[in-house]
């Protein structure tokens, strides 16, 4: 069979039916897609099958089925997409082996894609080397910028950043990682790797939202476009938490950077969970409502606690390559020293107990710090080894380093 | 022995021991503190006993130290405080047991307090009634306003706010406390029970800090204030950290509100572990240095993430009795119900698949939403019954209930 045939049976199946079907795609998968097209079409394959694509078949005749499929390739291809199955070098087999685990475990919904819509780079690479952002289309500022920080770090790694180029969460993490490629920064990531992927819940020759249509056809360029759907199908509620559980595979862990207590985006988190993947949240003000909903994960420990970019490639398990720092309040850089840093804690007693500007006896020493004489002239001793205190005749006065006391 | 011999007897050994000493606590509990006090004047005492009295005690004559002692009791009388021992009514007994825990898992520095300089209420109740707030000095806005509404809302529900009287979030603490008090909300605590509790690591006669005077003194009103240091007593860094170990042991949990990287608060925080009490953290921006050791806490699992009020009587066990509610964002509160809660998913499908505005078939709508016709009418059926739908003709549109979508 040639490749046409098998991306014409291919779209034709995910015309047909409404994703998730694990009945379809185990079908796909044993019989491969020309067979299970023409087993559908001749309404010669499992009951399950039958039901998942009976309501988009029983009344439409297989030649305006092959021919509806074939409209979709093309207007997908004047779009500048292609069909990718799991016999593609492009199928992102190793993010989307999960599925298996979580259908072996009876999570509902959890079928597997048998196809995708793809424009621009190929899926090779993921689940390893992508992490997943997701947050809000109702971002605050604090989350946009903490989003844009961590993608661009993580990008600049040579991690890919995967999201669904909604409003808010989603936009920040494309724009930021699209900018840490623009700026040539790529860390480990083959030059033919995508440096964001935008999952959509649509057509992949729609832009939903219309406004972010340059930020895809960016994305498209040196990033990914995939969509489940065929063209022309528009999104509705139910395609985003089908679509989420993409988002959720083709990373290594999913991160929460704001959700509201009802947000979508909580979904993404629990599908990331039932496929094995590290589940993260971003803290933020309990005051802020767009945080409850990552607060509610990390109080129920589903989530693992993340500040930035550092954090996640730990809690994934990834170094960086050549990442840049991430900001100083949250990065574990390094802290101003306390002049009583590296003494034991008798000698730090002794450095507390000794006035800052007057001079003190080892007498007067003795009865403010409670210790033995012996302990208190050894501890004054090492500290003015370490240049900490000062003796005059017989009395001692501290040597302040750092102004601190 | 008379009372007053007890009082002298406290007083005698706080001023010769520099807390915390195991083997004196236990030398007191023993014997009592009359003849403890006796065996140390007289050397007669376990040697570890004697070396932890011997620097204070060596070179004095034993009159002099009893002198010592009287002179104490009466510079705690003249500012209204007493001594208190564990043989006193306003013991808390119940709060120090569980340092006999932590001395028995070789914990160091566990040893508990023998005596207690307190002014004002009697420390009965605790820690069951008490929650322990802390966090830093230098606090942000942030941190102060949710530490004010916290501490208002759980000493409005009965709960004793125990805090250090440091500047920052101490004093935040203190203050909802008696706020709530003088709005005459008490929730289910008993009339004689403090409303809030600071514990100094200075003597009872001082004011730590200085611009805390009058807090202090409004505290010693209808709270209490406790020292576990002679009167005289200056504060330094190792008292604060000793101090430290009571806050902990005063609340039935430990919540850190704001702490620095290095924060002395987190010593608090592991104290309240060590002493088997709830340790909680209140997460707050990634972008504040204020908040990286409560995210330290919650990242290492350590704490338990708590955004408010409701949260801390929750994580300890303890419901609210009249407590007001928190604010908008953190609390339990009712959500804006999604016109679709409550539908089962193939009915909110065939909803999320009407269109607003035009009227749609059947057959569109089982095209749509790729369901079979027979679920598609009997959704529409139910969404009918629902008010969610209206049928004209052989037609359907959706009646959005909310405005949302």
């Amino acid at each position: 069979m040639s490749a046409h045939e098998t991306a014409v049976a291919l779209a034709g199946l995910l015309r047909v039916c409404e994703p998730p079907s694990a009945a379809l795609s185990a079908f796909t998968q044993k019989v491969g897609p020309v067979a299970a097209w023409e087993g559908v079409l001749a309404r010669r394959a499992p009951r399950a099958v039958l039901a998942a694509t009976s309501a988009r078949t029983a009344h439409v005749p297989p030649a305006e089925l092959i021919a509806r499929a074939e409209r979709d390739l093309a207007v997908a291809g004047g779009c500048g997409a292609r069909i990718i199955g799991a016999d593609d070098a492009e199928w992102p087999a190793a993010a989307l082996h999960g599925f298996a685990g979580a259908l072996a475990r009876g999570v509902r919904g959890a079928g597997p894609p048998f196809a995708l819509y793809l424009r621009g780079r190929a899926l090779t690479g993921l689940p390893v080397n992508g992490v997943t952002i997701v947050g809000s289309r109702a971002s605050s500022a604090y989350g946009q910028r903490v989003t844009g920080e961590m993608a661009y770090e993580l990008a600049a790694s040579g991690l890919v950043v995967v999201s669904g180029a909604a409003f808010g969460i989603d936009t920040a993490a494309h724009r930021a990682a699209l900018q840490a490629a623009r700026t040539g920064l790529t860390g480990s990531r083959p030059s033919s790797a995508p440096v964001t992927v935008a999952v959509l819940a649509c057509g992949i020759d729609r832009a939903y939202p219309e406004a972010n249509r340059v930020l895809l056809d960016e994305i498209g360029g040196c990033g990914s476009v995939v969509s489940e759907y065929p063209p022309g199908t528009t999104p509705a509620r139910h395609r985003f938490l089908v679509r989420n559980r993409l988002i959720a595979a083709l990373g290594a862990g999913t991160v929460v950077v704001e959700a509201g207590r009802r947000s979508g985006t909580l979904s993404t988190a629990a599908a990331a969970e039932q496929l094995g993947r590290v589940v993260m949240a971003i803290p933020g003000p309990v005051t802020s409502a767009m945080s409850v909903g990552c607060h509610l994960l990390l109080a129920d420990r589903f989530a693992q606690l993340v500040t930035g970019a550092g954090d996640v490639l730990a809690a994934v398990g990834l170094a960086a390559t050549g990442a840049t720092t991430s900001d100083g309040a949250s990065s574990p850089g390094v802290d101003p020293a306390h002049p009583t840093d590296g003494l034991d804690p008798v000698t730090a007693r002794v450095y507390d107990a000794l006035p800052a500007v007057e001079m003190t006896s080892v007498e007067e020493m003795v009865v403010e710090s409670g210790l033995p004489p012996n302990e208190v002239i050894g501890s004054l001793a090492l500290l003015e080894l370490h240049g900490m205190t000062v003796k005059e005749g017989a009395s001692w006065r501290r040597v302040t380093r750092t102004g601190k006391r």
